[in-house]
C-alpha cells in the first residue's frame, strides 16, 4: 500500500482520481527539440526521464521520439519512481544522468543538468469560467490556477476583466514560480484582497486546499477537464481533522515523521518536537504510507512532510496522523479553535 | 501496494509471513554498549538506527534505551523505509547521520559510519535438527543457515557430526560474510558436494530460493521458530516462472527494471537487453512495486534488481514479470529449459 495504491480510495479531491473520466483528451507539448539540443550541447550519453503519474504511460513513447532524433549512444532511462508533484524530483536518477527531464511541474529544485518541461493543457478553460460566472456574484474576485494552466493565465485574467470584475492576482511566495500559481502545499498567491476566489483547473486536490487555508473565501472551482463547475467544500475535511485530533489526544508515543523529499525538510520542527516530547520518536523516509508506519508500535504520528499525505490520505493510516500545528493542539500547547491548513513556504 | 502491502497475501516462503504464528518468542542483544562507545568515540550529534521490518516495533524501546545512556545532545532517527534485506541499506539517512546503525542484516556495503548488529537468534535449534534427521538419510549433508542463526553454526556443524555425518559446508562467494551462509538471491555457500542439505532457520524463504537455485538436492528445513521441519517444494513457484515466462512470449513492449538499491544494479544487464531490444525501455526504482510499474503501458517486465521480488511476488504484478534468464526464454534467445534461478554474485 501507499499513496500509489490508493487508486481507488475515494477520497474527495484525490489528486489521483483527477481525469479518471476526463471529457476532454489533453495533448501535450514535450519540447523534443529543447531536449535534443541540450543532449547534444552537453554530448549526454545518460538521459533520464521522469512523468507525472498520470503521464507515465506516455513515457515509452517519448523516448522513442527521443531515440529517432537523439545520436546513437544516448541511453533514455525512465524515472519509476512515485510523481505527483515538485517535490518527487527522483534525485538518485538525476545525479546519474547527463541530463534530466522532469515533465509537468514547476522546478523546486535548480541545477545545470534539470530540463523542467512545462506540459500546458490544451483545454478550452472559458466555457466553464463563464459558467463559474453566477457562483460570483461579487465586484471582486481573486484568480489561481496550476502549471498545467499557467499559459492561458494572462488571457484568463483579461477575460474576467472584460466582465466586469476587480480582478487580484499575486504571485504569492518564493515557493510558486508563477502569478496566480498554487500548489497542493501553497496558496500564498490567494492572499489577496478579495472574499471570492476562481480555481481554474482540473480536480480538487489544488481548490480544497485553497478553501482551507482560506475559510474565510468562497472557493469557485471552473474544471476546464471534467466539464463542471462546483464550490469547494471543506466541511467532510475538517470533520476528519477535527476528529483524528481527538483521537489523537490519548496518544503517549508518538512517531515523528521527517520526510527526506527535496523540498519537504522541515528539520527544525522535526526536532523541536523530539526535544520537548520523551514520548516522541524521529522516523525518517521518503514515501510516507500507510504500510511503512504500521510496523511502528506508535499511537499517533505527526507529519512534517507533504500536509496533503496528513489531510488527504489520513483516514488511510492505521492510528492517527496530524500536522505539526495539529500536534501542538493535541497534546494541549494550543487551543482547538487554533487549527488551520498546514502550507510550506520557501524552498529548498 | 508494495512488498510491504503484500503483509496478506499467502505467498509460501513469503519472508514477511515469517513468524507470524512463532512459537518461540524471540530474544536479542542490541549491543548498545558498542553503539555508546562509537557514538562517545565520534562525538557523534546525529544517530540513524535501522530495524528490520520484523523488528521495526522494537525500534522505539531501542532508541529509549540508547537515549538514556547517551549524551543529552545526541538525536536519534528510526528509519521508516522499507527494510526486508541487506540491500536495503538507508544510504539517505546513512548519509546524514555521524553514526548510523543497521541491525539484523550481514553488511553489504563498508563504511566507517555504520555499525553493523547482528541479531542472533536466541532459540534452540537442535530439537528441530533432531527432528530432521529422519528426512536426511544419506552420509553426507550439506549445512546452511541464515545470519540469525550464525553464532550457532559451528555447535549445528559438530552436533551433525557426532551423529555420523559426513558435513560439507563452504563460505560461497564474496556477497556471503559468513561459512554456511545463505541469502535470499545467493546460495553458493550450498555448491558443495552432497545431494541433501539441511537449513536451519525460521520459515520458508531462503530454503525455497536455495531448492530453486540447486534443482539436484534435496533442501531440507529444521525451522526452530515455528518448530516444525519440512522439505522444501518448489513445484507451485517453478510453475508459475513457466507461466510467467509464457505468457511473456507475446509481448511487444518490455519494461527493463534497474534497481538503484545498493547491491541490486546490474547496469550492464540491463543496458545490453535495452540495447538489443528496440521495444524495451530502461525503467529505474528503488523499491519495485505493482503500483509503481502499474502506470507503465508495458507488455512485459525484465527485472535486474532482486531476484525474489520477481519470483516472489511476481503474481501480484499486473504484467508477467521475468528475471533476465527468463527474458532470453521468452524472446527466443535461450531454450525454455534453460530456465534457472536467478542469483547475485559480489557485493556493490
Amino acid at each position: 500500500m501507499s499513496q500509489d495504491a490508493a487508486g481507488d480510495a475515494t477520497t474527495e479531491g484525490d489528486l489521483r482520481n483527477t481525469g479518471m473520466s476526463l471529457k476532454h483528451d489533453r495533448e501535450w507539448d514535450y519540447e523534443l527539440e529543447r531536449i535534443i539540443d541540450e543532449i547534444e550541447e552537453k554530448d549526454a550519453k545518460k538521459v533520464g526521464l521522469q512523468f507525472p503519474e498520470g503521464l507515465k504511460r506516455r513515457g515509452p513513447a517519448v523516448a522513442d521520439d527521443l531515440r529517432e532524433l537523439a545520436p546513437d549512444d544516448v541511453t533514455f532511462m525512465l524515472s519509476g519512481q512515485p510523481c505527483y508533484g515538485a517535490c518527487d524530483l527522483d534525485t538518485f536518477l538525476m545525479r546519474r544522468t547527463d541530463v534530466f527531464v522532469h515533465f509537468g511541474h514547476s522546478p523546486m529544485k535548480n541545477s545545470e543538468k534539470i530540463i523542467y518541461v512545462p506540459l500546458f493543457s490544451n483545454v478550452d478553460v472559458f466555457p466553464m469560467m463563464e459558467d463559474a460566472l453566477e457562483e460570483l456574484p461579487e465586484d471582486d474576485v481573486g484568480l489561481v490556477t496550476t502549471a498545467q494552466h499557467m499559459n492561458l493565465f494572462p488571457e484568463m485574467k483579461e477575460w474576467l476583466q472584460e466582465k466586469g470584475y476587480e480582478v487580484h492576482t499575486r504571485k504569492g511566495d518564493d515557493r510558486l514560480t508563477n502569478e496566480g500559481q498554487v500548489l497542493g502545499c501553497n496558496y500564498a498567491s490567494a492572499d489577496i484582497d478579495a472574499d471570492q476566489v476562481l480555481y481554474v483547473g482540473g480536480g480538487k486536490f489544488h481548490p480544497l486546499g485553497l478553501a482551507m487555508e482560506h475559510p474565510d473565501k468562497k472557493v469557485v472551482i471552473a474544471d476546464p477537464v471534467n466539464n463542471v463547475v462546483t464550490v469547494a467544500d471543506t466541511e467532510k475535511f475538517m470533520k476528519q481533522r477535527y476528529g483524528a485530533v481527538h483521537r489523537a489526544m490519548d496518544a503517549e508515543k508518538w512517531g515523528v515523521i521527517f520526510c527526506t523529499k527535496i523540498g519537504q525538510g522541515r528539520w527544525e520542527m522535526a526536532e523541536k518536537i523530539v526535544e520537548e516530547n520523551d514520548n516522541a520518536y524521529l522516523i525518517t523516509m521518503d514515501e510516507v504510507t500507510p504500510d511503512r508506519l504500521r510496523n511502528f508500535d506508535m499511537d499517533a504520528f505527526v507529519n512534517t512532510g507533504c500536509p496533503r499525505i496528513t489531510t488527504d490520505d489520513g483516514p488511510q493510516f492505521h492510528k492517527p496522523m496530524l500536522t505539526p500545528g495539529e500536534y501542538e493542539i493535541a497534546v494541549g500547547h494550543e487551543p482547538l479553535d487554533s487549527l488551520e491548513f498546514d502550507t510550506f513556504h520557501g524552498t529548498w
